[in-house]
């Protein structure tokens, strides 16, 4: 293998939990036996729709369409703790999705050479070490539990309004305004797109792009409704920060924007600012639902850019551990464009912000 | 005032610190006694130079130029512990810088009235209360602080190179890529851009739009070199995805891209794809140095982008506390753009992202 | 139901997570599908040896002597994610042991009412809410986690030596200091007390106790030997602050005290300081193996006082929900003292404790 | 200097703060130029009453009387930061206490050696750096931060009544349950302890010490009444395991019990049990007010055990830096007993503690 560049490995990973008081922690490999996670601090009292949660999790399953991965992965959720006779008693949620085909595959193209962009080089640099079994702990496959607890966090919060959808493939880009669209019709098709016409063309062009064994990238918008005002904790953890922070901890994001985002750098204030209305509106939203880190009450709304899959079924040059220069083959049932899948696991990550955040400022109390 | 929206207010804000090993705790507000800090885990046996703390604080104070804000703040920082005999000692450093000219000011037209796109109704919404003088702690002059600690993290990791620039003013756009531009140059313009043309440019329009009483949106590049391959904790704390946070955490911000940031949402994964070298780095850079959230050695790339501020210097409508329309004038010392001093800033809150992860990566051994 | 005491309930738990870089997060009640837990943080690379874990586990396992609860579940670990070959990959280890006798027993009583000097009471207080089978969630049945996760703690810190031993039964107390001790004899006898004349009168004493349906406290002895100097975190995170905070955490326990503990108090300064010999070693230890919070190398000694188990299987008065007063009759299968299956939870908390400091200290570098 | 023990030094620390949501950082040693710190999450309109803060710190301070040391420290406070108009605003309370007496001594004696059971040789070995001066960070000067803290905490939970008073010096101990004393009379003596008659034996006890040029260990009683039913977060961070954490963390502290204590391991489960009254309230309270972690209403009532001020006046053995053994004098102004002067500390974390359990259960909602 490829010493190590600090002449030793750093070995141990610290990262998986996210929030404070609505917290999640994560376990789980691509093709380990288990993935599953604890929620700690969802509040006692909740009528725990199970439904709902494998709903969600259906939606980002592989094999839902034509234009996602053919795998098979049943992804069915087990609740081990925290609830009784139906409603959640305030004890952490203890759940699991059982991996029903985690050995079957050969892996030895992966195991001795890193593929390009992705994790592989970088995991065996930090840990000397790794789960080499599609992608290991760095597999999008992480995401099902987050989607779990997302599910929940939007019950919990079942006023608040969570719409996530694919607003851009490759060039193609839906001009719509948010607040335009009929949310209801992003089920409606397999891109998630809510405009038809839009999502047909997006539709067509994943299907090119998975023919050639290529792959897309795209941008996921997420629109967060009737939130209440004065969640967001300044100065570090404004509400936007941690938003921010959620969606660029799913895999592929590259970027992130809320409220005018980067054509907000091409106005003049005065063009910019939202004038107020009498009871604490605004009669224009450049800034997002968000002023000072504290929710404002208007919609939040934000852009998530996604990088295209790095696997592509095609032959390509790369290295081997030893460094030395191979041509291998990309193979194996991957997203041509991963954006349609990842429409449930933004709207998840904004739950689960939203409920973290709706935990520090007020406790449980209704 | 506007009833709180909730039927009651939060209260209590708990947002204050960053990091977890290298952590920086900031408090204060804009016309407060003092304002400062505390930065917990600083190691022991690092050899302080208080003068290039204060080189980075000048950098960020108002009156450095004619296209900032006119304010006077001599902003010099107090070291209360954690040093002794030139050296830190490992304990907690403790800082104030004292504000001088905290009184004079008139502040009635904010008090009882909300500024547009300003944090004034949010406070109040959340607090039940304000601390209306110049913003209070949703100040920009709590950044003040943050450059204080990010000097000292840059000392920390002096291998590694932080820099940061002006990219675009309004519609003005450096597009020379960053490892074209001469770092050494940044400084020598007040716009802080590495080119000498365009610096010019956004100098004049900057000029504008300040005569105009108004302000403008823009820009800055940040570029981190020579970091150690391995930094970064999946799932949740991936590299990018406290950079992002770190960002989106100052004041103003609205959008965070790292490499190909959201112009890889048009690429295919065969084009977007960075090819390995034999030694592990890769022949071109998409990625920015991150690979699944951990560092891979190569430059760190991004892009922070700023709204216009929100005063502007002209007549304007909004409400009072009560939810009365007003017109009202805005007056004062303001920034017609914010991205010239905010350079230092996003520097400091890079240094401190990339220390802590060095910390939680190899404590403290050398 | 007893109105809640406040007007309202709390609801949410948070507390449920150990250490900050070797971190246990635990999930699961008394008589739910499963417990289990997730450990963030231990480095890569460490051969697990998973039968040492089940060894651990069984000590601390119902029905395994006379003197103890005669209930039967076999508490069965299985590692979900984290290993791979063999070795731990440096991502969350996530576990679970599934609960196989669920279902059967009966509640009614319990369910109305509260036992005194239980959780009952409060839990309904500040949940609104509880699952009342076998005391739920704080049902020291949750302690089966904390000694799988402790078990590897104790593997990966393979240096250091964690015994702990049963050194008091009600008045009985083991009167030879814990170096004179043989800890290979601990596990010769039911009562885990290394002498076996002290052990046999313990255990002679539990027998009689259970006979009359009653219960008995006592004391458990933890030793930490090996421990590298220079581990704790002060001025807060002390190391004996933090691992008195891990023995307060577990059931029935109601004081810690180290090194020269409540007998400290009565000595002078110039009899309890301990002499420095050459080496930075000290000729006595009444520090107990820490000094202002940081180990110094020599044995950590400590006592930790758990109260008789509240479960009595006698006729005893009580309230119901309502507030009425009811009589009942304890009964089901319990622990007459808890101190010899404690054992293992005491040398587990401890491991979690050393493990945490170690990494908070050097990360994972050898 | 002796080698490090693990061939290298640790370097940094990272505990300096305390609380979640009423979260405490403390900066500052003994001798540098002022101490202090942030309260991060008070919230905000609670009025401050500035003198109540500066009388619990005057109940710490050095010089007081007769049998405390007789340094003169005026230890007043400055706030900085968090409040206006005579309210918090919700936003962090920076404060700082200057230290007027920095430079003065001379401490060449305690540089190059070490001193029997202070923290000299640790802090050495662990960062491979001291701040000689005094005992630097590992003084007990800091608790004057908390003692701050501790202040504004009680004003935030101005229904919860704090006590706490001196209940034992050398041998000398109160037999008097706590519940049958006159907590206002604990002030009207030099010793803290509430009974008149043994408050006297005890000064003139401690007052023989110090003509010794010797020191004495001590217990605190600490009681905290009227709490409200609920607070404290199992199964790790249990109402009991927080306090004795806090406790623990206090400079000199050996040992921590609550309720029935270690005196509870000699009774059986029969007669240890609280019996409920009809309302709730138990008719005996060996619980000490929490159980499972849970406060139930009753008093929660504790003790801390100190040993003696390692500082002793009489000429003693030990080692220099090269491990030389060296005679030494102890000189200089200490306390000969530390416990009178500890009672506001013990207030003050049992109210830093409270108000953490207090925020994390309710928010701030009235």
């Amino acid at each position: 293998m490829l010493k190590p560049k600090f002449g030793f490995y750093f070995k141990n990973m610290a990262g998986n939990s996210f929030g404070e008081l609505f917290k999640l922690t994560t376990f789980g490999e691509s093709h380990g036996r288990a993935l599953g996670g604890i929620i700690d601090g969802c509040p006692a009292g909740l009528e725990l729709d199970l439904e709902k949660i494998q709903l969600d999790l259906n939606r980002r399953k592989p094999g839902q369409s034509a234009i996602v991965t053919q795998r098979k992965e049943p992804d069915s959720v087990e609740i081990y703790s925290g609830t009784f006779e139906g409603k959640t008693t305030g004890t952490p949620i203890g759940f699991a999705i059982h991996n029903t085909n985690q050995k079957s595959k050969d892996y030895s193209h992966i195991k001795d050479s890193y593929r390009p962009s992705h994790a592989d080089y970088v995991y065996d640099q930090k840990y000397g070490f790794r789960d080499y079994r599609g992608g290991g702990r760095s597999s999008a496959r992480e995401t099902a539990s987050r989607v779990v607890a997302g599910a929940i966090a939007k019950q919990l919060l079942s006023d608040v309004k969570f719409n996530a959808f694919v607003s851009q493939v490759g060039e193609i880009e839906l001009e719509v305004p948010y607040n335009k669209l009929d949310f209801t019709k992003i089920e409606s098709n397999p891109v998630r797109c809510p405009d038809p016409k839009t999502a047909a063309d997006m539709e067509e062009y994943i299907r090119q792009i998975k023919k050639q064994g290529d792959t897309i990238g795209g941008v996921i918008t997420g629109v967060i409704q009737n939130v209440p005002v004065g969640l967001g904790e300044p100065v570090f953890d404004k509400l936007h920060a941690r938003l921010g922070a959620a969606m660029l901890s799913i895999n592929a994001v590259k970027g992130f924007e809320y409220g005018s985002g980067f054509s907000g750098v091409l106005m003049k204030g005065s063009e910019h600012n939202d004038a107020f209305n009498s009871d604490g509106t605004t009669t224009t939203n450049r800034s997002g639902g968000v002023q000072g880190g504290i929710s404002n009450g208007m919609d939040i709304y934000f852009k998530v850019a996604f990088k295209p899959v790095a696997t592509v079924l095609q032959s390509y040059e790369t290295i081997n551990k030893e460094g030395e220069k191979i041509t291998t083959q990309g193979k194996g049932r991957h997203d041509p464009c991963v954006v349609p899948r990842a429409v449930p696991i933004v709207e998840a990550m904004s739950a689960l912000v939203l409920a973290d955040f709706w935990l520090l400022s007020r406790g449980n109390k209704k």
